[in-house]
């Protein structure tokens, strides 16, 4: 069945082609839907007949945000470190295993519970694509475990076995790396598309320059694609060498070097900053304004998880964006579904041409800049369509 | 008919008599309202019956959000502004003039329909007092239409006909000043309980010290209580004068001297900290830790208004209290509902004991640290009782 969404006081589309700006902005503009996808966007006035229809009443409508970095298979909550570093406790990544317990404690059904409580709160607020990273588990039944679960609700699933060194191998990192690289990567890969290693030699809970590419090397000949948590707590190895191995993000990218800058710009890797941690942990915000004005493509996420940033909001991230890391709100929303889109490497979401999934994010306002200019206020939702 | 809401995992009541702390917290809690009214409140156990039951299911319960200044009778928004300041254009006062021009253009049923859309928007968000100045009109018969509009929708009016120079009166500040203390308050002094001056010296679009002194001494004399804009750009005379006159409230006080701080703590004046307007001013924020160590009472508020912080969200102001402002989870739930009914000078509102008014508000989350640790995620709705 088609449905016609009318009333759209101004249409982001993501695409050039149809309007002007990297935004490609359609004012008092339509879009036709058929079957799950996108066929028809262009001013209202043309729009041709179909089965159904909407009208949203002069709000602005975006694609829906696109998620390219979360943690949302976990149990338990970290409220308590947060409150102490409220009071100046500084963050340093050892927390990870204080819900690596919990999370091995918890039942399937508890797990996928909460996994889909926070789905819903995403859509909610208007994202419509997630990715999600295991890495709550340590073991290879827990990090299977946690990607089937994850396999359920997204295609973006992504292995990060190299999250934390476990307990049980404290001081034996290179035995971890062993595991992670040889028979979890094998019972893991099936469910995943993606591989991630959190690269931060300045941490004793993380992965050196050697380990990570020791885990993308594995990954890559496994078949799945590379990703990097890279540069979060200090300027590290990791954004090199995701665009040498071809990563299709580099995430954090907080402390980078004017090499990496270089390499980022030259490369086929998104820089994928994730605010939401910054705010959290009172470090500093990664330079967006650097990045974009070198020519480096730019995603934003949430990096939803319950140590550093426990927002799920892309809005709020819209806005650190705008506030914190000297994006324009044009720059920020673009980062915020195409920049996303692009870190997944898909050309089907984060964008509103014809073809595109039909994945509309509403907002109760007449234009995107509001998402910046009205920080907090639960303005996007995914839209639902008849079937 | 009385209602027993139940299954409440943490409940602030900011009654110390009632549990630990400041925040008067019972855990496994229960309230039960009648009459609209809170007739008891303690551990789910020992709850007594009542003609309904309401269970909330383990999430946390607050006393509704108090929003002690907010400018919600206006026309038109300032997304273009908004996005100039992004680039680079400092904040000067100087927008307020282009939404008077707006506002005047409106007609009644516009106004009031923009005013009742933001107040259902803030009590979806959990705010269930609501403070609202007039100030965009700047005419006698603009500035009480504002108020009669706000009137119609709270108790908490404020006449701020000194908000800033029209154009009519530029370069005759004083003789605007003699209008707003003759006729426009004998007006306007009939639908307000407040008077409120934009007391910043450095802005040339303000009030000095000397103008601030007049307008509030006739507002005193008009019946009206005292509130005051001071130090939101430059330490000024506000904060003092505030103190002196016996203000109900001193707001903004982002620059504050030794002497104001010292005033501030030894008299009856509440620090209304409105960090919504430095994220989207992007000025430095206020200090709250400086205050709180003083000893002065400091409540959170939104300014909710289209130049300077067009947020609504009480919660994202609890967020930024903590992040930039250096208050603990606590303190900036306490500002936000029993500093907010201070800084009214009401006692009804802003806790949840016996006698107060029955505004719960519940929030997707097993407790009030949630609203600082989920920055963003709209957790926070006032609860709809039977009536
Ligand atoms: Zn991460
Ligand atoms: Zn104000």
């Amino acid at each position: 069945m088609s449905t016609l969404v009318t009333g759209i006081g101004e249409l982001v589309t993501n695409d050039p082609a149809l309007g002007p700006g990297p935004l490609g902005i359609v004012e008092d503009a339509a879009v036709v839907v058929d079957g799950g996808r996108v066929a028809w966007v262009g001013t209202a006035a043309r729009a041709p007949a179909a089965d159904a229809r909407l009208d949203v009443a002069g709000r602005a409508v975006v694609p829906g945000f696109v998620d390219s970095h979360t943690h949302l298979v976990f149990a338990g909550d970290r409220a308590a470190e947060f409150t102490a570093r409220a009071a100046g406790v500084p963050y340093d990544g050892g927390g990870i295993l204080d819900t690596v317990r919990a999370t091995r404690a918890a039942g399937d059904s508890a797990l996928r519970a909460r996994l889909r409580a926070r789905l819903a709160e995403m859509r909610a607020q208007g994202t419509t694509t997630v990715e999600i990273k295991s890495g709550y588990g340590l073991t290879t039944a827990e990090e299977a475990r946690a990607l089937r679960l994850a396999g359920e609700v997204t295609e973006e699933t992504t292995f990060l076995g190299a999250h934390a060194v476990p307990p049980e191998f404290a001081g034996r990192t290179h035995e971890y790396v062993d595991l992670v690289t040889g028979a979890m990567l094998t019972a893991c890969a099936p469910h995943a598309r993606w591989i991630d290693v959190f690269c931060e030699p300045a941490s004793p809970h993380a992965f050196d320059g050697d380990a990570a590419r020791a885990v993308m090397a594995a990954g890559a000949r496994a078949g799945l694609g590379l990703r990097v948590h890279a540069g979060q707590l200090a300027p590290g190895p990791g954004a090199l060498l995701a665009v040498e191995l071809g990563a299709a993000s580099a995430d954090h990218c907080t402390y980078l070097t004017d090499a990496d800058v270089a390499a980022l710009a030259e490369g086929e890797t998104v820089a994928t900053l994730l605010p939401g941690v910054e705010f959290s942990t009172r470090h500093p915000y990664p330079d967006a304004r650097r990045l974009l004005d070198a020519g480096v493509t730019v995603a934003l996420a949430t990096d939803c998880n319950p140590g550093t940033s426990y927002t799920s909001s892309m809005p709020f991230c819209v806005a650190l964006g705008v506030r914190e890391l000297r994006m324009t709100p044009a720059e920020a929303v673009w980062a915020a579904t195409a920049g996303g889109a692009r870190a997944l490497r898909r050309d089907d979401v984060g964008r509103l041409g014809p073809g595109a999934r039909a994945d509309l994010t509403v907002l109760d306002a007449p234009s995107f800049v509001h998402l910046a200019y009205r920080p907090g206020v639960p303005l996007a939702r995914a839209l639902d369509l008849p079937e």
